[in-house]
């Protein structure tokens, strides 16, 4: 449990290494900074309200566990807005968050479905995501004068791509984090998940570079290599076989590498859509590919006892979560965006990508 | 017993990239390469003397964890007088210090007192923070010249950010690394440790934005959040409740902002004590709030069975045992800071921030 | 088992910290971003064939963890090619190195011999680091142009040394990773591990400065305080004793200082063998060493039931799977490097050691 801890916690923190790092050169400390605040007091709101919701408010190694996620959640969303809220705007997001996030997770995917999603495609990565695209979209389009200092540099971009092999390395045990005291299921959550960054790493590097003209994109690599994670988490728990898992994660990385390369420049033009670090790439469209493989998959494993229902109501059951996490999502994270953001002002006038604008530093 | 170990050490280890990664800029491989050299040294050292003292010089796991908590201590020193003494004078202080560190240990805190100190709060961050400080009054006021090369570069300012939220995440598994046979007082420690390091993070960020207009200090969020890791480990194995281990966090995170804000200054300026990483701040005051703290906890938790006394002895116990570390620190740091520091021409002449002055690199 | 993968992952993943993050200036992206295509193409092929040689394809923890180890052997591999082939040459290394390493371990070291070797030294270290010298001889000698590029910034060289600490930090678990399971085993490869980079650290910063007139030699600190980890991988079960694993490191370290200070420049010249990362020197001659001492060990060990053979016998065993080693390390490298590298104008003309090259990045 130590572990378990330890090792979620690392994920949940070494996130920024990944998804924020790129912003080192002009916001580094705000990056770092702002995900250590966010992070614990996401965690705080989410050991109270979860408590509730499940009635025990006690505290153990597994409420933590679960307030990490409820973090993770956060962080994504957080991805898809870094550098364009204040910090008290994003301290409001995210204990609103922390509420819609429990109330989609233990009323909905859980309470209502009773769906199987051991490693959080739906109820994290799906539901972090379009949250933060709803409220990125609140939001409006980017400022032109904001976007210029969205820049990496050299050393942001290395360290970016270290803080994606950390992540990779430490994701088998996010996935199987709440397994550990059954064996068998924590070393299918474990090979699965290895088996589907393996995947997802293969075909971000082949894909990259073919649609590049043999050069890899620094970005497809630093995310869409831990696609494979993402959308394996739904279904872990099953003996699908190595080579099934492998699949998953090569579908999940070809489509996050065509999100890059087609869809955000799409949704930037066409609807005004920001998203800073390309989380509806890495978590949104991975997450619901995951999530409809989540439907297949369950039919043909039929010896999971762990599984609520019946295996074509399972299929069914999974079909529904996925589409009511997502209108959750999209609902709660554009009337939080609306609600949190609407001071136009902040964005316009504010040169937020600017650590000095927010920190004291002696330099 | 293996995590414990990996955990610890790499506390041990990641300490350098918060305290020390600030001089990254100029004294990037003296702080890490030295951290190296004087943490093995230190180890050496207190897997012979430690284990004299104990009468068993007989090597495991455990005596191997014990050896890296006296180099925790050694390097908590080494925050007050990183860039102020050369390589060999700190080797010879490592090994000074190892043995007073297990003397103050081995006989006073567990042998005479027998006071309850799980985490170190006394034996490790008071009797080190005090044992550097004393030793850095020894050496006298700051050299002008010298200290110019005091200054972080924003990317070394990012990367001690980062080496905190990694602090952060070991350092629940540090504080019960000695526990980890007994689940109960493991989870314990564990529990009260994450909730104290909450608290200390949000009175860090609060009370560092209220001091400078609504910024945040990067040297207050890179420090003081932590401080209730510091002030738990006299108590973290009590029963005392999620909420008063937040509490002792908050009051750690508060003592630890207010002594960048005010004593640092106070202190360089009427006693010429130059402090290098603010030890006195994040080690020294916490680890007396932490001692203090201890004092009334015993009283309220009487279901600890593994106390040495009746609940008012033990109280009485943990204040004379506090006590007698600080007087400990103070008077072996000293005599150690004038014996091993005392040849002034190295400091006056050797502009030693400098990397190229100790270091041979292909640059 | 979560905790021997992440370890060992991390360890390999790590790797490129310390071995690769010399070259961050300007080859940082291809250093990170091929360790990590490299790692996971060389990880399953060796699933498929270390599978098909031993005759067990079902997938495991077991499996996964020695897949990483051949991971690592490749990674030793591309130390002493990096900046000099294109990545699609490695990737053919990579799958030939996978089944050359596996060949040596499965039907050579254990198979034939059955040696002692729990930690790699022979199948690891010694066979990837022969294997990509004799890569590197076929490949000839360095090309001026694209040495100029072969340069560590001030930033690389810092973080190259962060990167020695982690390795140091994990060493430990890496060589234990398959004793997990036996306590005694595993404490034993702990102990020794841990007492053995205790050694080479100490001999690494004392003869560094000796040699260098009191300054220490970045490079030297940088590597060869790991090559007690190296040599201690053949004999790290016994019982020996945490003098004797001292003594292992000590003789480890002076043999690597000593080898990057005459060996390297001698090589260049003399034979044009151009080693990047200097593998000779961390990898090599300290693997040979460990192997040597392994014949001397199993004779005053007598109690390990582990040994296949009476101890004198297991002595000739050691000696023979050395040579062995070494002899299909160097024959299966050179071809390799002749089959593969053999196109000259990849190099002449390619000043590959920019990421310019291979990546495209909004910088």
């Amino acid at each position: 449990m130590t572990i378990a801890y330890s090792n979620t916690y690392s994920l949940v923190q070494l996130a920024l290494l990944c998804t924020v790092m790129t912003f080192l050169e002009k916001y580094g400390l705000g990056a770092v900074g702002f995900t250590m605040l966010l992070t614990t007091l996401n965690m705080e709101c989410n050991l109270i309200i979860e408590g509730l919701f499940t009635g025990n408010l006690s505290m153990s190694m597994d409420s933590i566990i679960n307030a990490e996620f409820s973090a993770a959640a956060l962080l994504i969303s957080f991805g898809a807005l870094i550098g364009r809220a204040t910090p008290l705007q994003m301290c409001v997001l995210s204990i609103a968050e922390s509420l819609f996030y429990a109330l989609n997770k233990v009323f909905i995917v859980f309470g209502l479905f009773k769906a199987e999603d051991v490693g959080g495609t739906l109820t994290i990565h799906m539901f972090g995501a379009f949250f933060g695209l709803a409220a990125a979209y609140a939001l409006g389009p980017q400022q032109k004068e904001s976007a210029s200092n969205n820049g990496a540099s050299k050393v942001s971009d290395v360290f970016s791509l270290v803080g994606t092999t950390l992540l990779w390395v430490y994701w088998p045990s996010f996935v199987g984090a709440t397994e550990t005291g059954d064996d068998t299921n924590e070393m299918h959550c474990l090979i699965n998940t290895i088996m589907s960054l393996l995947g997802s790493t293969g075909a971000a590097f082949y894909l990259s570079q073919y649609l590049n003209n043999g050069k890899f994109d620094a970005v497809h690599i630093q995310n869409s290599t831990l696609a494979g994670g993402v959308a394996i988490g739904a279904t872990a728990r099953l003996a699908m076989g190595p080579g099934a898992a492998f699949m998953v994660g090569l579908g999940a990385g070809i489509i996050s590498v065509l999100g890059y390369f087609y869809s955000s420049p799409f949704l930037e033009e066409k609807f005004g859509l920001y998203d800073t670090c390309g989380v509806a790439n890495l978590h949104g469209y991975p997450s619901v590919f995951g999530g409809l493989v989540s439907i297949l998959l369950v039919i043909f494993n039929s010896e999971a006892d762990f599984l609520e229902y019946g295996l074509v109501t399972q299929s069914i059951v999974q079909a529904l979560a996925v589409v009511a996490t997502i209108v959750t999502a999209v609902v709660s994270g554009f009337v939080t965006g609306k609600v949190v953001l609407r001071n136009p002002a902040s964005f316009a006038e504010v040169p937020d990508y600017e650590d000095a604008v927010w920190w004291v530093s002696e330099l």
